[in-house]
């Protein structure tokens, strides 16, 4: 490659959050990069859109666009309204909390990446596993280095994508190319407490349950044994098993 | 079947749309219904949750509950906080507009039908490509029953759920199982002025351009036929193509 790269960054947490400012320390080293990012928190946004309101994009420092819209708004307006050209990298994060298993469906950070991979361009979310809002990125960045470079040289196939989740480790026991590990959230409510109305109020929290906890080529398995998880993700959700189940076809 | 099946209806247009009313008419021929909804219009939220926030539900009418949260929250709370016990089918729709191709990402009527299917109970999305808000259902009724009885008798896989999208037609000239076709969506953003901070406001829109036209096995084919489009959908979002070719081994 002749010229430096351009790489546009997004995350769920907001343009101020820890975590993409640590990315775009890393990205520094490859590329020039722009960063769009949601004005402050949206953490659980997944692939929502806004429709209706206006969403608007301003500069706060240069080179980071603060967005009032959702993670996937954030690469929307930066492809078509902030960048000069198209990106020849998309990457968000790094996320404050994994999202690893069905977890991504419910994610702003792994939507804006499937949302770069609808737009044909090479994208990567990184997230970690942690609770903390102060965290300790350095030992990730060689991963994160590794799969970026990658990417950058060798592309990713259409309608692919990465999805890589770190432990909160001292030091990574390695990375591993795995699929997402089948899970569920149960007991998902705290009672929030009844108005003057009568009207019930609940919050969103919940427990995860790994329900294949011994498999050794998931997502979940890598990050529990102090791995990265990288898992390669298909726009195409097409049940093609079911479908040639229901057409009778052999798949 | 000895009993009546119990049968969650939801969607992303609110409780009040005209969709969800023509299906719970449909789902009342099976069992008993319970409609948990949000209290207005959530187009475009996806898998989107509601974190931090309280969300409310309270019962509007017999048997429908308006909720303040997105179509992934209705599901979630509906079946922790209003079901006194866990429903055979969760239908969603009928949305006014299509969900098919890569829309399906963006979709909250989608999203709640991918909840369902993450806490193992069988689900349809049903949309209607239409930009009316005062729509015929009947057409459609006949495959809105077929599809719903058939997954009431015989069940879906475990991470499997439908996706069925219909074109607006005074009678479908057909039915078809396949797959999303490939996408893209662009010219996605209206100008909607600048503020007196210099802020640009954008609406956003968008033009889709289907990738395949000539594929007869995909979603939007049908559609574009006058056919209702069933294709099956998986939780599981892994690349197993792209796995494999990263770990080297064969598929």
């Amino acid at each position: 490659m002749n010229t430096r790269p351009t790489i546009l960054i997004t995350n769920d947490d907001g343009y101020k959050a820890q975590g993409i400012r640590a990315l775009t320390e890393i990205m520094r080293t490859f590329g020039d990069t722009i960063v769009v990012a949601p004005d402050s928190a949206r953490s659980g946004a997944g692939c929502a859109i806004t429709s209706r309101l206006p969403v608007h994009v301003e500069q706060v420092e240069p080179g980071v666009y603060s967005c009032s819209g959702t993670p996937v708004d954030c690469v929307k307006i930066a492809l078509e309204k902030v960048l000069p050209c198209s990106p020849d990298l998309v990457v968000s994060g790094i996320n404050h909390g994994d999202n690893a298993s069905i977890s991504l469906h419910y994610s702003g950070t792994v939507g804006a990446v499937l949302e770069a991979c609808m737009k044909g361009i090479p994208a990567i979310a990184y997230s970690l596993r942690t609770s903390k809002k102060e965290c300790d990125f350095a030992p990730y960045s060689a991963v994160i280095e590794e799969w970026a470079g990658r990417v950058l040289r060798e592309g990713l196939p259409t309608d692919s994508c990465l999805n890589i989740n770190f432990p909160e480790v001292p030091r990574l026991a390695g990375a591993k190319v795995c699929r997402m590990a089948r899970g569920m959230w149960h007991t998902e409510w705290d009672d929030a407490g009844t108005d003057a109305d009568g009207k019930s109020h609940y919050t969103l929290t919940g427990t995860f349950r790994n329900l294949e906890p011994e498999a050794a080529d998931t997502d979940y398995w890598a990050i529990d044994h102090g791995m990265a998880a990288i898992t390669p993700l298909s726009l195409d959700m097409t049940d093609y098993g079911l479908l040639a189940a229901l057409t009778g076809k052999k798949q």
